[in-house]
């Protein structure tokens, strides 16, 4: 058994680590920490896990890097890199949740307002979306986990660019997200009446997601991509839904396109394109760890549905694909 | 034209009395205040209000005494009573919408945790039940503006316990709440993700409100009661529905019920009571003034349920009700 | 007093003129009717009006025609225009909430699936969106209150458009609707545990509303348009947010558009244009007959986000709105 | 391998039941029906279930008795005493999830409106409350799934009711139900925006589930016991608490209270009971097949709030739970 930690156990991504992991057969979780003011079960901060996980969740401590043989970090960004390295040292494997590891050093200090505090292992770091990097995950030791729009947002476009179908420029992603995307913050802006019966746009072409596609969309392309992307809060717990529209250099009807799509995700277990008219809805992928794709040709653009559940395909479930793909164990346990 | 200023006006009852005063036709709104970063106009703190309303929301200052001729005090308990002395002293009305009047100083202290303040005017203090004390109402300085649960409860209640159909002991309140009720504030258990899609019982037969609801209903039954009330918090902004058991002490028909309550509420332009065999919902009061009661006697039980906005009757609106019987401007005022 | 009729009385939008009437000084509702199994006072159908408005609703008759001057018909499209006839021919205004009268015949029957059944009275037909149209709207007796949707995405791009600022090609509209845009009727696709946490993609460039954006917006160029638009269905109940982006084909900042958009809609009382940097949300619109735009330019792109109360300025506010217009009415009556 | 059938397999049940099944280890799904318009695969009815279960969904047909070997009947009352004598008959095991065998047959035509079709199988029904009843489920072959509401309330007062600590009489269960309780149906007053932003009492004291839970509450005082019902609709999918009063005829405090019910529900891994000063929440249920239970003594009154999932251990969790115990499995099976 992979003896696991959580730091963070008790933000939503934290509490979904653990909660797929509880269905976990090669991996036993030892060790939880988190930011909070009085050590106690986990079960006693979590309700939900009485009874399943009763083990204390200790305040962040460095004793744990020797008592793990692989660490879930579902921290905020600019925490995740200095706890990191003493894993490291420590010759644990680390799948980080936050966007530390995510970007190079300079876009980083840009884009998140803070200069990098571990440059050196920076390069190590694999970006860990299985269905364009599989290879180099199995070598990781350090994985930076995808953000939850990159992760729909990237699927949804990198067969029509690979594909070459489609030009690099003018890719417009337009995102809407459930309220767990922002985590559990005590915030104004995110007390239920605020978030309920409303909707709105934020960060809008600003979001800090966008140079973590860009970077990705860029390295598939081989040259310069640079998206529009406009982020909306929506009112419900979980999911993304990213229409995104991209102009065509070919000529494609929305048969070709889904064909081309399935070729690409072929035996991939966790990517299902729609087929052609029908498009998919939160609702079918909550809970679960899929990304659903739906096209439409419409004269010269190639529109994409793309839905995930965000604490899932777009954080925990994704972070534990990559955990069983650097470990060896079956790509979908836990997670069907 | 009555000038009238706002002191919390960014909060949910705050912006409340704003939007009803905005269509009232013997007022001015001259003056608003809250606990703001930076003075900025009301309509750039809360944008609903661009084009409608531009006069400039001050942090709290007592220059605003000698400026209005009445004060809608939308602030939490415990800070009501530091600012109201100022505005009674300058001769100014006073309609105070937080908890800090409605109690002797005994049983306030026990509940709020804190020693009365102004213990000098609170003899003075009118509870603004319009239903139960519009002659007091009509010559109060200072208005304690009932809270949101006492407000439909005690309306449910009083008609059956004034007219001795009911026990005055064993009386059950099980209260269901919007989450506006918990004003806006920034608190982990008031997020989204923490309300929505779910359920709870809090305080249970310990919320503040409890004392409120008994000193009312003992005046009313001239007689000690006390209730057993279980708040819960349910996943919308707003209204309250209050299902109450009351012991029938007589022989009742479900008709017989109906008949006593409308008896009682002959002529108040806010309380409807539904025909016999139905019930009101949240959706028929929400944006209005009204209390909706439906009634059914089962057995030797008499069942009430009520349903008020919790920020219309349960608050702003019923502060404005207040005022306007205070200022003899008609009662429904801005208000149908 | 105008006397005014509601045909639809018991849908959304048939409700929503009521609730707005009550509070208009020029109006008096004299006549109800719907598609009910029983007639029967309003207030026993929609207990929101008990105590506020109980005359009788009646099942569709043609006797309504003489007894009121205007009528406001929110009915389902292809039931419109069987019954408008009878209000022109007594010389009744009438004001069509559906979509019968807003498109011409050969559109209307490829898009709605039905020959048009009142071709004689179709050129007739005025548009009602005041802020472009609003000579027209005073002389008109047959008033095409226009859909949802076109609303907040005409408003949003017609600055740009006439200024001529973007191309017309390539226009996309990402809009995103609140439930009660589906109207008031059983279906199994909008039971609330099918719309609640969930977000789906709908009738993809295929909406009804497409050929009414696309008319208006060609009318308004004075040469062909054709937008890509497509529909989301969100869980909440009121409101349309539309993200619009558009190719400049002049270099433009935001502030440069903010100031076109401000210049367009100076003089219109219900058109707000959001400070440069700032973006509308529901929550600000929600009860009101705003249109809120915000803008943004970023590189060749410009992204507007408007937003609307759909069943406000996207349909009986607007129609009300309307009324005061072609009644020479102030335009702002009951609506503020 | 078991080989099971789901009957109704599109209802919220049936496709939890799914849900649940593909996760077991000794059980195959290998029929699916359900009364659709066009046999097709579940997944393609369902989309979440692309990939994971692509079997055709048949239109009710009677060869299914001869294929499996166990049957849960996801259909709606009335409908299941037709088709479980087939599967009966071929000596199949039968899970029923409507509520047509769990009445005696008069009081069924009583509360259902209609005679019993099934009076000969009817004595042979077990009632599936495990807590209660494990050694008749293990022999059953036709096992009667609780309803909802009575599982959550049935747990909530049993141990009062067998520990002689409360009184018989006038038991009051306060409930609120997410809306999946009231099926996949297309219906007026379940579409979102009826349910929405609502919340109403419905069926007071007269719901059909009434006389099931008197019916086991009988049974185990040992004397007749009728308790007041009052359900609710609240606006979430998933969930019912319910609030119960109970009047005391011992003195006892809460921590007693905590101690009785624990020791009634020591070893049985669904019942969860919460510290004395704790209360459960939906959102610690949802998803999984617990109850949880709080407790709080108030003078002489006890007030137990009981959370379930509806879906769960309200209807199919509890189901699987039941096919677990009577097919010797382990009984937590799939269930964690």
């Amino acid at each position: 058994m992979l003896k696991v930690g959580v730091v963070g156990a008790t933000g939503y991504a934290g509490e979904e680590v653990i909660k797929i992991l509880l269905n976990h057969k090669d991996v036993a979780i030892t060790e939880l920490s988190a930011i909070i003011d009085k050590e106690e079960p986990i079960s006693s901060l979590l309700p939900i896990f009485k009874g399943k996980l009763d083990i204390v969740c200790k305040k962040p401590n460095v004793e744990m890097a020797s008592k793990v043989d692989l660490v879930f970090l579902g921290l905020p960004h600019k925490v995740s890199m200095e706890i990191a390295p003493a894993f490291l040292e420590a010759g644990k494997l680390v799948i980080d949740l936050s966007a530390d590891y995510r970007l190079d050093a300079d876009t980083y200090e840009k884009w998140y307002g803070t200069s990098h505090k571990d440059i050196a292992n920076l390069p190590r770091a694999v970006y860990g979306l299985p269905e364009l990097y599989s290879d180099e995950i199995k070598k990781a030791k350090l994985l930076a986990n995808p953000g939850c729009y990159p992760t729909g947002i990237i699927l949804g476009i990198a067969p029509a660019l690979i594909g070459k179908v489609i030009e690099r420029c003018g890719i417009i992603s337009d995102s809407k997200s459930g309220a767990t995307g922002a985590g559990r913050k005590a915030d104004i802006g995110l007390i239920f009446c605020e978030v309920n019966e409303n909707l709105r746009a934020y960060k809008v072409n600003e979001h800090q997601h966008k140079p973590e596609i860009n970077r990705i969309l860029s390295r598939v392309a081989g040259a310069d991509v640079d998206i529009i992307f406009t982020p909306h809060l929506v009112p419900m717990n979980r999911g993304i839904l990213s229409t995104i529209y991209m102009k065509l250099v070919k000529s494609l009807d929305t048969k070709d396109a889904v064909e081309i799509y399935r070729k690409f995700y072929d035996g991939k277990p966790f990517v299902r394109i729609c087929d052609a008219g029908k498009f998919p809805q939160i609702r079918d992928v909550v809970g679960t760890n899929y990304c659903d794709i739906g096209l439409k040709v419409t004269a010269s653009t190639l529109i994409a549905v793309s839905c995930i559940d965000n604490l899932k395909k777009g954080a925990a479930g994704q972070a534990v694909q990559n955990m069983n793909i650097m470990c060896g164990f079956k790509e979908t346990e836990a997670l069907l």
